[in-house]
């Protein structure tokens, strides 16, 4: 089960998945008793070109509790006009030379896969781009689920928000087409509703899914509400949006053993009255996140012993002399 | 002797604050033979929304001391609009559950108090707010005075500068008010003299003080300057300034054994040819900042080890079935 | 063989390079097995004003191969204003107690000189303002030319680029005046010629040297040529540039054991199709800089351990009552 770069959620077949999730539980156990030394002496590079404090500390957690060190920027974005003409492509090859894996934060669609093209240690996409992939997110996402439910097949659920450009309701709708049986009920505002792109990707992989604008119908029907943000400048109709917000009225018509997810942060989505519900579940959600990228840099490392690179500095001809 | 969070220096008994300055002396020795592993595991995460280098590494020195790692934000609050409407407490919330402890810098007072509310790991207040609190700093301007006449009690001191906003000589007032026979002198231009709420708060508990506006008459009667910052633009008038300044002649009047403290930076309010004299004691004073700061996250660590909190990851009912 | 800060290229005298060297060629077999312990419990603390993220890791992941730890500034000087008046020799003063290596960059020229003057652990310069000093950019580029010829006497290389204000080029120029039968061919844009005073050094140290503005009449003769950047703004004339910029067809007139470096980030200067080039060393040049810098601070914490500073804290006087 080799594993070079993350890039992107399609990458990841369901016996990748199944593996991954085994390692995740794992690495819970492994958290749990203060993490190991397993990986001392690895260092990560967190290379920022935007800011994300909570995507970086559980990257940077998730190395620290494996034993490793981390080398951080916070926001490397906000100088490098200052460095005229410098190419992502050099920084990368320099930063692969004094590093064990890159988790690469990038402005722009496709960075993580040009980065991954020229760097010598595997590279973690932790988003590109407004419109680009952030895997780990859909990982995360997925994990929890299948992690409270135990499997992934037969399941019911309701991806609510701002769906267009959602990056990871659109990951999370496609991962889940992999799965037997499972059934998706888009709900958004009329003029935020899941692209096109996606409802034929489903189609082609004959899975069960429709539109509506209204999360109330099928409150009692589903097993998880995947809640997404709704910036308000963005729906035209205060009333609109309340039609796909939680309350604790919304709570009432759901199953017992429902679960609401959200990849956070909110805004007025959900209302604070749902948090301490049992059924709340987004902040578990965020704190998966660390077992899912442990178990993701063990997979990476892994790959690593068994198939060595080249003689690390990299040997000339030359030297052969 | 339990301490769940840092928030303000008014949590201090006299009993914890003598705690905390014998651990913090045994750091000293800890620190001299290059720290301990003992705390090898632990993650800190540094949460500061406002940037201030000095204090952060001197938390981050202190944790890397103990032998635990470090989460580090240098300024979060610069980047926060990019995210509309993200809440501290959801902020909170996520990176409870990938550190150890919380060490939060941020720009609203009540800040460090909203952040404790919800956090599932011990909270530290480095400074929330321009009239918030900043305990650690009172701490350590403490354990200076403390550790060289090893008693606070019968301590006679000067505190002196820009006092109405000074958020430091507010709280240490404070903690000098819990000793006995202790006589405070604020010395400040008339214009930023210290506020009526410390006064009163003095009054109720019978601590002797006094306001006046020139440090020279009372120089050879103190034990120790306290100096703090004078913004030239907040005062209109230069010998009034000049009143409220340490220089080499105000030295000679000075007790051979007496001591300048200040909780920097400076800016003209101590001259340069003060720093030789052996009675400057700000420099040990910001070093004891490491010590007081090893001392403090022991006492919390401690505590978690004593008290577990409930099994983590917070279990489900679910997963009774 | 004493060092006891970092702050130009001239403090390196021949037998201190070749003890550097040696070093370092030995650090790349510690790299090369993970990295070693011997030096867990030291703090570096990365004190960068201006963003370079590329040293900066450099210089940290150089720590962390030895076993240390990291406190860590993006970008001091942009935060920098909103402490009035703050000066750099209080900063040094306090960070120096809570660190064991200082790694600055500054905005200033003299900054690294000014920092090294009142701290209390060496300071290395990665840079101050920029007519400055980058002494280790120096040393690596002069480390990758001897790594690969086994000396530096006889050495024939051009310096190509804007060599008026490169500091880069200049340090290397004035470093390779040391060594025997050096032969120097810079080549820039006339508008952007070598600085006389380097020449003026040059003579006085009877090194041969000419100027020159295009680089293909001297390809097939030289052992190396070392590119630098140029910034298409300050040359007028485009067919000027060319002229001092590497292409595929230059490679053809370059000797078969030649080596093209660069001190990174490059602009237009060198085609891309030269990248798969095995004489262009310049990624392996930046990968150098790690073993260098590993090299350096054992050389900076050896001599700490032979010369013991007085002890941590320092004590007072009033101590020996």
């Amino acid at each position: 089960m080799k594993l070079e770069h993350v890039i992107e959620s399609q990458q990841f077949t369901v016996p990748l998945l199944m593996e991954l999730f085994a390692r995740a539980r794992q690495m819970e156990r492994v958290a749990a008793r203060g993490g190991t030394r397993d990986y001392a002496g690895r260092i990560m590079a967190s290379l920022f070109y935007q800011p994300s404090t909570r995507t970086r500390f559980s990257f940077e957690a998730a190395m620290y509790r494996l034993g490793g060190r981390v080398l951080s920027t916070e926001h490397a974005g906000a100088f490098s006009s200052e460095v005229e003409g410098e190419q992502l492509e050099d920084t990368i090859r320099i930063i692969s030379g004094c590093s064990d894996v890159i988790v690469l934060r990038h402005h722009e669609e496709g960075g993580a896969r040009r980065a991954a093209r020229v760097s010598r240690v595997p590279v973690v996409n932790a988003g590109d781009g407004g419109g680009g992939q952030h895997p780990t997110q859909a990982l995360l996402d997925l994990y929890t689920i299948y992690r409270e439910r135990r499997t992934l097949d037969g399941l019911t659920i309701a991806i609510v928000g701002e769906l267009d450009r959602g990056r990871t309701a659109r990951s999370l709708a496609y991962l889940l087409g992999k799965f037997e049986r499972v059934k998706i009920h888009f709900v958004s505002p009329p003029e935020v509703r899941m692209g096109r792109d996606i409802l034929d990707h489903l189609d082609e992989h004959d899975v069960w899914y429709d539109l509506s604008t209204d999360v109330e119908p099928i409150a009692g029907e589903v097993d998880v509400i995947y809640q997404t943000r709704i910036r308000p400048d963005r729906v035209a109709d205060g009333a609109s949006l309340a039609r796909c917000a939680i309350d604790e009225r919304l709570l009432r018509r759901m199953k017992p053993d429902a679960m609401i997810l959200h990849p956070l942060p909110r805004t007025v989505e959900i209302d604070k009255a749902v948090d301490g519900d049992p059924r709340a579940l987004y902040f578990k959600q965020a704190g998966n996140g660390l077992f899912v990228r442990m178990a993701l840099l063990t997979l990476l490392f892994e790959r690593d012993d068994e198939e060595p690179d080249a003689p690390w500095p990299p040997q000339r001809r030359r030297e052969d002399r």
